[in-house]
C-alpha cells in the first residue's frame, strides 16, 4: 500500500473514532447546558433547498453556510431534541458494540424510546441526517446503515472484512457484494489498475464472462442501476486510497447519464455528505449520442418523459461543461436513446474487443 | 455427498445434456420435413391462461394438454417460425460455446438474422419461452439468463464455480451471489441443516451480524424481495440435492405472504417450467396476523390495496389451505400488517433470541 493510501486509510479510522467523540462531545454539552441550567441546544446546518450550492471548485452540491438551532428552550422543538438525544445514545450504543442497524430497525426501536415513537420513519431519518450535517459524518459512521447492498465486484482486488480475507476474483461469478458499511473494509492487494462501473447487471456479466477484467486490469463493477451509497463509497475509495481512474458505462439516455452524474458530482440531496461520496475524477465512458450515431446502434425513440429529462439536465449545473451540454443537444436533435447491450447487435464480444478499448484508448 | 443428492445431480448434468440434444432433433426434424418436400413445423404447449391448470398433487401450476403447432407452411406463421429457428441456432452456438446472454443481448442480437429484427423484446422472449415449453427445460439450459443475479447466500455451503471454490462464510458479508445460471455450480459441502430465506436484507444483515447462521445451522438466504428464478432454483437445488427443510421469513402483508407462495408453488405465468422451480414443502415462518397480535407489532394498516390484494390471496388456489385462510382472514379483521423488521421494538437480536427459534421449533 502506498504512503498516500496508508494516509487515507488513517483518516478513514480517525472518522470513526471522530463518530464516538462527537457523540461524545454532544453528550457533555447537553450535561454542561443543564448543570448550568440553560437549555441545551444543537448548531443544525440547513438541509433545505436555499442552502445547497454546486461547488465550482470541488465540482459538487455542498451546504451553504445557513445553519438552524435545535433547542431544547423552545417548546415546539423540545420533543425533536429529545428524540435527537435518543438516537444519539442508540448510536452510540452501536458504535460501542461494533453493530450495525438499518434506519427502519431504529425508526422501531423508537416505539421503546421514552421521547416517544415516531409516526413515520421520515421523521426518524430525518433525525440522523441532523447529526450526519452536525457533525459532518456519515450514518454509517454513526452504525447506521442503508438497506441494500452495495454493487457487485469482480477483478483482482483482496479486501479484509474483520478477519475474514476475500479475493475478488474468488467470490463466484457474481462477484464481492459490497457491504452496507463498506468503511470498516480494508482493501489488503489490488492489482487491477483501473475500475470500469457498469449500469446493467447484464452487461456485468457479459463483461465477467468475456475476461475484461483480465484484458483491461480492470475491476469491473455492477453498479444495478442508481449507485447505493455503499457503492460510491467504495468507487470514492479505490479513487483515493488505489489509485485507480473510474470509469462509468452507462446505458444511453437521460437515466444512464445521471446514475454517472450522481457518481461524479453527488446529489443535491445528499449535499451535506457529498464530501465523502463524489468522485469528480470519474469518467464517463458511454453510450453517448455521438456512439448512437458511430456505432449505428438499434436504437428506441425518446419519449417524452425523456426529453424533459434531457431539458433539466442541460440546466444542471453538474452537466455545464462542453462535452455534456454537446452530447444532450445532440440526442435531442436525434430523438433517439440506446441501451448499452445495443452492442450485441455486432456479437456478444464487440463491447469488449472493440467498444471499450476504443474508449479507454486502449486499441493496438 | 448423499447417494440421492448425486442422483439429482446427475439428473441436472442430464438436463443440459438434452438441451442440445432437443435442439439438434429439432433440426434434424426440420431438414427431414424438408427433404420429404412437407413444411416443417413444431408443437408447443399453450402458455394461454385456459390451459394453466393448478395441479392439487404436485401443488403447484402446470400447462394443460393443449397446444398450439407452429408451421412453416402457414403464411402467417412462416416468419415467427424461422425466428424461432434463428433463436435455436442462437441457443446451440451458446450451448457450444458454454457461453450465456441475456434475453435482453438476444433481442439486439436478431438485429442481424435472416429472419429480421424483432419490434420489441416481448416478441423475442415469447420465442424463447415457446422453445422452454416445447423441450420442457428452462432458459437456462439454452443458454439464455435473466439480468438480476440471484439472493445472497452466507453460512456453511461450499460451492464449486467452474473449477473456483467458493465458501458461503468467506464471501463477505453481502454473501455468495447466487449467479443468474446457477444449474452448473456444483454443491461441494454442506454442513448447514436448514436454509432460511428473507425477504428483505434489512433481515438478512441483521441475521448474519447475530450469526444466526451458526446459532441454527442456517444457510441465511437473503431474497431482495421477490425471488429472482436463480434463487428459486438455488431453494430447490438446496431442497432436493441436499435434503435442507426451507423456511420462509416474510413481511406480515399480502406482499410478504406472496413472495413466500412463488417460492413454494411457482406462478401462473411460468406454468411451464414450475416443475423446475418449484418448492412445494417450503414453509412460511412469518410474520402472521397471529404474530402480529402474539408479539404486540407495531403496524401499519392495511391500505385499499393490500386489503384487496389479501381478497385476491382468498380465492387462490394455491392458498387454500387452514393456514392460510385462517391468517388471510385474521388480516382482514385485524386490518393491520407488520414488516420482519418490526420486532427491532424489542431489541436489535430479539429475533433471533426469541422469534425465531419459536418459530423453528429451537426453543430450549
Amino acid at each position: 500500500m502506498s504512503r498516500v493510501a496508508k494516509k487515507v486509510r488513517a483518516r478513514e479510522r480517525a472518522y470513526k473514532r471522530k463518530a464516538g467523540e462527537k457523540l461524545a462531545g454532544l453528550g457533555k454539552d447537553v450535561i454542561e447546558d443543564i448543570l448550568h441550567t440553560r437549555p441545551p441546544k444543537l448548531k443544525i446546518p440547513s438541509r433545505s433547498t436555499t442552502n445547497i450550492i454546486y461547488d465550482e471548485t470541488n465540482r459538487y452540491f455542498v451546504l451553504g453556510p445557513r445553519y438552524g438551532v435545535r433547542s431544547a428552550g423552545s417548546m415546539k422543538q423540545v420533543k425533536k431534541f429529545a428524540q435527537l438525544m435518543c438516537a444519539a445514545d442508540f448510536s452510540k450504543e452501536l458504535i460501542t458494540s461494533k453493530k450495525f442497524a438499518t434506519l427502519r430497525e431504529m425508526y422501531y426501536t423508537a416505539e421503546g424510546w421514552d421521547a416517544g415513537p415516531f409516526h413515520e420513519q421520515g421523521e426518524s431519518d430525518a433525525i440522523i441526517e441532523d447529526l450526519e450535517a452536525a457533525f459532518g459524518l456519515k450514518r454509517e459512521d454513526l452504525g447506521l446503515t442503508p438497506e441494500e447492498d452495495g454493487a457487485a465486484v469482480y477483478g483482482r482486488l483482496v479486501v479484509n472484512e474483520d478477519g475474514v480475507v476475500i479475493d475478488a476474483t474468488k467470490a463466484g461469478r457474481g462477484g464481492y457484494t459490497i457491504p452496507p458499511a463498506i468503511d470498516d473494509v480494508e482493501f489488503v492487494r489490488c492489482k487491477a489498475k483501473r475500475v470500469i462501473a457498469i449500469e446493467t447487471m447484464g452487461m456485468y456479466h457479459r463483461l465477467v464472462q468475456e475476461g475484461a477484467w483480465k484484458k483491461f486490469d480492470a475491476l469491473i463493477v455492477g453498479l444495478k442501476g442508481q449507485a447505493a451509497r455503499a457503492t460510491r463509497r467504495f468507487l470514492k475509495r479505490a479513487h483515493e486510497e488505489l489509485g485507480l481512474p473510474i470509469h462509468l458505462f452507462c446505458d444511453g439516455d437521460p437515466f444512464g447519464f445521471h446514475i454517472a452524474m450522481v457518481i461524479v458530482s453527488g446529489s443535491a440531496k445528499l449535499a451535506y455528505i457529498n464530501h465523502e461520496l463524489a468522485v469528480p475524477d470519474a469518467q464517463f465512458i458511454g453510450v453517448t449520442a455521438s456512439d448512437i450515431i458511430d456505432y449505428k446502434l438499434p436504437t428506441d425513440k425518446l419519449r417524452e418523459l425523456d426529453v424533459n429529462r434531457l431539458k433539466q439536465l442541460q440546466k444542471d449545473p453538474r452537466y455545464n461543461t462542453e462535452f455534456w451540454q454537446g452530447e444532450i443537444k445532440k440526442m435531442l436533435e436525434l430523438g433517439k436513446k440506446a441501451e448499452q447491450q445495443a452492442f450485441s447487435k455486432y456479437g456478444l464480444s464487440y463491447v469488449v474487443k472493440e467498444y471499450l478499448p476504443a474508449k479507454l484508448g486502449l486499441k493496438d
